[in-house]
C-alpha cells in the first residue's frame, strides 16, 4: 500500500441498537472496501452510538458520485445522521484575525507543509495589519472594520464574501470580535476558535490576566466550535503549560502563544480529517 | 558535604527596597554561615520583597535558640515578616479524612518513606471506616461525626484536641466536611486541601461530573491554603491529566485519585519544607 | 444498561485482508451481540491486522463455554492468532519485589480499590523485608533468596510454586533479580516489569544515576513485557517528569517513584483489561 | 518601574567557599545597583559554586562600560571564571539550516514577535531552497553547499564569513550537516543544536524511524550545545510528546515538528537572556 491512498471516511451517529457495527463495515466490505480504521463510541447516558469509518476507495464497487445513493437505503432503515467525506477534497476554509499573528502563520506555514487538508483562499480581518505576509503567500486578505453600529452590516458583507466563494468552515485564529448568533448559525459546528484558557476557567476577556490574578500554576488553551454562548461551544482541543510566579502577565502571554498555535492547528487538523463528531455539547475524537 | 546537613531557612517578605538580598545575605555571611539555597522574587505591582534563604548551621556563630534574637534589629530596621524554621524539627500535623482513604495512604506510606518532614500523631474523620491502616501504623484515629447541629460543637471538640497536641497544620485528604471561617482562623495559612479539579474551573461539588459534562480533554487537580471563602484560596500546586470521550465519571475519577495523590503530596512536601511564602492570595514557590 | 456488564474480550492478529472487521463483528451480531467497544490497527509494513472486540454477554446466543468452540471455524478459516477472555474472570497473578516497596504498595492499594481486575494472592522476594504489610492484606509473601550459585535451583522452586498457584502472570515491582532466559520462556508476554528511565535511554542499572550524570531536563520510567533481552521487551506504557540541575540524584530517586507506581499500574491494568497485543517488540495499546 | 528596565546579569562560577552569595550581591548594593533576580546553585560533588545576578542600571554608581574594572578586583581575589551582559545588546546570531524549514521560520517570528534578544543578519544553507521568506524578512541568505571533499574549505568559507559580521552564536535549525570539531572549537558553548530525539535515546540519524521501530510511547527533542562528540553536548532543554501505535513514522516526524521548534526557542531564548551556565557537560538553567 502507498503512503496516501484516496480514502472514503463515513460519520455516523444515531441512537444505539445491536447490529450497527457490523452492518456499517459490512457495507463496505460487501462492497470490495478495505476499511484501514474503524473507531466508535457509545454515549450510554444518551442512549448514543457514533462511529467513524475510512476504507481505501481502490477496488470499491461504487465510484464516489454512487456511493451517497447507495449507502441511503441502509441509512434511511438505521435512521442515521451521516456524513461523507473523500480524502483528496481539500476543503474550503477562511482564517479570521485581528492583530495578533502568531495563530495565522503558523496556519499558513502548515498549510504550507502540508499538515492541513485545506484550501485557505481569503483572510478576513478586522483590522490591515496582517496583510504583508498573507499576500506573499497568495492568499487574498480583505478588511471589514467593525464598530458597534456597523457590525450587522459588516457581517452580511462578510457572509456574502464567504457564500461568494463557497466557504465551508471558519478558523478564528485569534480574531477579536465576537460574532452574532446570527453568524453563527450560518456555519454550524463549522467555526473554530481558539480561547486562550483552559476553560470553562476564564472565560471571557484577558484570561492571561484573569490567571495571573488568581495565581494558577499552569496556563491553558482551548480550541472549541463557536456557538451562540460565548466560549461554551463543543471542545475540540486542550493543552496546558506551566507557570509560576516569576511570570508575569507578558510571560504567560508568551508561553501562551505556543499554546495556542499548538491546540488550534490540532483541532483544525482534526476537523479536516472529519475525526470529530459532536453530540449534545461535547464531542468524541476519533484519533 | 554530607547528604544532610541540618540547615536554618529564613523566609521573609517586606516592601521592596535597595539592598535587601545583600543586607540579608550578609547576615548569614557575617556569622559564618554557608548559604546552602538562597531565592527571592520580586511583586512589581505590589511593591514586595519576598526571599528564601537556606543556610548549614555547622560552624554558625549562634546557637539555634540565639538566632531569632541576633536578627531581630536587622528584621526591625527592615521591618521585615519573617519566620525561622529549622530542618530537624518536624512539624505536627494531622490528616483530616472522610471516606475516600487514597489520598490518606499515599501520604502515611510518604511520610514512612521519610519525605515529608512531619510528624503526624492524627487522624481526624467524620467517620470510622478508615480506622484499620492508620492504627497499623500506630496512628491516633478519631472519630468526629459531623451534623449541621453538631457541627459547632465538633468543631470546638477537634480544635480542642489539635490545641492538647500541638498540632501546627492540618491536611484536608479528601476531608468532605467544609470547615467554618471560624475554624479556618485557628490556622490561617496552615490548612492544606486537595481540590478535585483544575480550579478555578469547576470549584464546588462534584467536579469530575461537572467536568465530565462539559466535555474538556483533561482535568485537574489543585492543592491551596484554606481560607474562609471555599476553593478560593491560594493555590500551591495544580497539574492535570488527558482524558477523552471515552472515560467515563468513573474512570475520571480514577484517573483523578492518582492526580489528588501526587498534587497533595507535592503541596505538603512544599509546606514542610519552607518553599511556600503566600501573599495576598497567591504563593511564591520556591523551589 | 447498568455500570458493569459482563463482557468478552476477543483479541485477534493474522495478516491483513480485506473483510477483516466486517467478519469479525458479525460473528457477534449475528449471534446476538452487542458490541460495546471494538478497536482495530493495521501495520502496513508488517502486512499485520489487530483487533480488538468486547460485547456484553447479555443475551449472547452462546454460553460462555461455548464461544471458543463456535467461533473456531472462522477463526481456522481466517488464520486468527486469537484469544478470548471474560471480564468477570480475575486472572491470577504474583508481584515480586526486592526491598524497594512504593510499587508493591500502590498495586496492593489499587487491587483493593477495584482497580485491577487480578487475583494477587502470592508475593514473591528474595528479601523478607516487606512482609509486614503484604500479611496485613492476607497475602502470602514467601522469600528465595537468590545467590549467582543458588539461583538455578530458586527460580525452579519459584516456578513449581507458580505452577503450584496457577499463576497466568507475573509483575516485577522493583524486582532486582534479572530472571534467567528459561524462567522468562514459561510466561511470555506475561511478565510485567518497570524499568525506572525512559527506554531506550539508561537501560541497565542505576539508571538515575546515568541520569543525573548526562544532566537530562526530564527522568523517565517504562514498563515492558519481559524477554530474554535485558530491557529491550515491548513496552507497553511510558511517562516522564521534568527535572532541573537544582535536583539531586535523592530527588530524581523521590520524584521517579512516582513515576514508577503510576506506569506500572497502568501497564497491569491494560494487561488485565486485555488491552494489549504484541507484535514483533512492539505492542499496540487499544485504549 | 516600568517593564523593561535596562539589566546588567552576571554569571559566575567558582569553587565553593563561604560567603560567595553575601560578597557577589553587596558588590551590586554598595554600587546602589537594584538586584532584580538572583539565584545560585552549588554542585556538591564537583564542589562548585554558581550564580546569576542580574540588577537594574538605574542608579547604579558606574558606567555600564566602567563595571568590569571595577569588579574585577572582586572577580581576582574568588578567582572567578565570569561575564558581564547587558539586557539590551542584542546578540549577533547566525542560522544554519538545510531543507526542513520549520524551526527557522519559527526562530524568524520569535525574533519578529520580540521575543529573542538577538540580531540575526544571516541564514547559512548548503541548500538553495529556504532563501524566499529569509529574504523577505531582509536577512541574507548564503548558500555554502558541502561535499566530503569542499566540506574543510566550505568551513572555512563560513568561518570567514561568520567573523566578518562578528558573529557571537550560531543555531543550527536541523542543519543536516556534523560540523567538524576545529569549526565548532571556534563557537565554544554558542552553538545551539536542536535534535529529534530526547538524548541520550536515538542519537544519530534517523531517530524518529528509530523511535517508531523501538515502539516508545512518547518522542522527544532536545537543544544542546554542540561539542566535539556527536549529540553529546550539554543539554538545554527537552520536551516529549505522547505518541501510539496508531502513529506512522509521518505522524512521529509531524508530531515531532512542534516539539522541535518550542524546544530550539525555548534554548536560544534561555542562551540570550544568560540563563545558562554550562559546567562540566550539564548545565545550569537559571529560570
Amino acid at each position: 500500500m502507498n503512503a496516501s491512498p484516496i480514502t472514503a471516511t463515513l460519520l455516523v451517529s444515531c441512537s444505539d441498537q445491536k447490529g450497527l457495527v457490523a452492518r456499517l463495515t459490512d457495507f463496505v466490505f460487501r462492497n470490495n472496501g478495505n476499511i484501514l480504521h474503524s473507531d466508535e463510541h457509545i454515549d450510554e447516558e444518551a442512549g448514543l452510538f457514533l462511529m467513524r469509518i475510512e476504507w481505501d476507495l481502490k477496488d470499491f464497487a461504487f465510484a464516489r458520485e454512487q456511493i451517497r445513493g447507495a449507502f441511503e437505503p441502509l441509512a434511511s432503515e438505521l435512521s442515521l445522521d451521516w456524513e461523507l467525506r473523500f480524502s483528496d477534497e481539500d476543503r474550503r476554509g477562511a482564517i479570521f484575525v485581528s492583530k495578533f499573528d502568531h495563530c495565522l502563520y503558523d496556519l499558513l506555514f502548515r498549510h504550507r507543509a502540508g499538515e492541513l487538508r485545506a484550501d485557505f483562499s481569503l483572510v478576513v480581518s478586522n483590522h490591515p495589519d496582517l496583510r504583508g505576509l498573507v499576500e506573499y503567500f497568495d492568499i487574498d486578505y480583505q478588511v471589514f472594520p467593525v464598530t458597534p453600529e456597523s457590525k450587522p452590516a459588516q457581517e452580511a458583507a462578510i457572509l456574502a464574501e464567504l457564500e461568494r466563494r463557497r466557504i465551508e468552515f471558519i478558523v478564528l485564529a485569534r480574531y477579536m470580535q465576537i460574532l452574532s448568533p446570527d453568524f453563527v448559525a450560518h456555519y454550524p459546528r463549522r467555526i473554530i476558535n481558539i480561547h486562550h484558557s483552559f476553560l470553562p476557567a476564564f472565560a471571557g476577556p484577558k484570561p492571561y490576566h484573569q490567571a495571573h490574578r488568581r495565581g494558577v500554576k499552569l496556563v491553558g488553551a482551548t480550541s472549541h466550535y463557536v456557538t451562540a454562548e460565548l466560549d461554551a461551544g463543543p471542545i475540540i482541543a486542550q493543552d496546558v503549560v506551566r507557570v509560576s510566579h516569576r511570570d508575569s502577565v507578558e510571560d504567560l502571554i508568551r508561553k501562551g502563544r505556543d499554546l495556542e498555535k499548538v491546540v488550534l492547528a490540532q483541532a483544525v487538523r482534526l476537523h479536516l480529517e472529519n475525526r470529530v463528531l459532536v453530540y449534545g455539547n461535547k464531542t468524541v475524537i476519533f484519533d
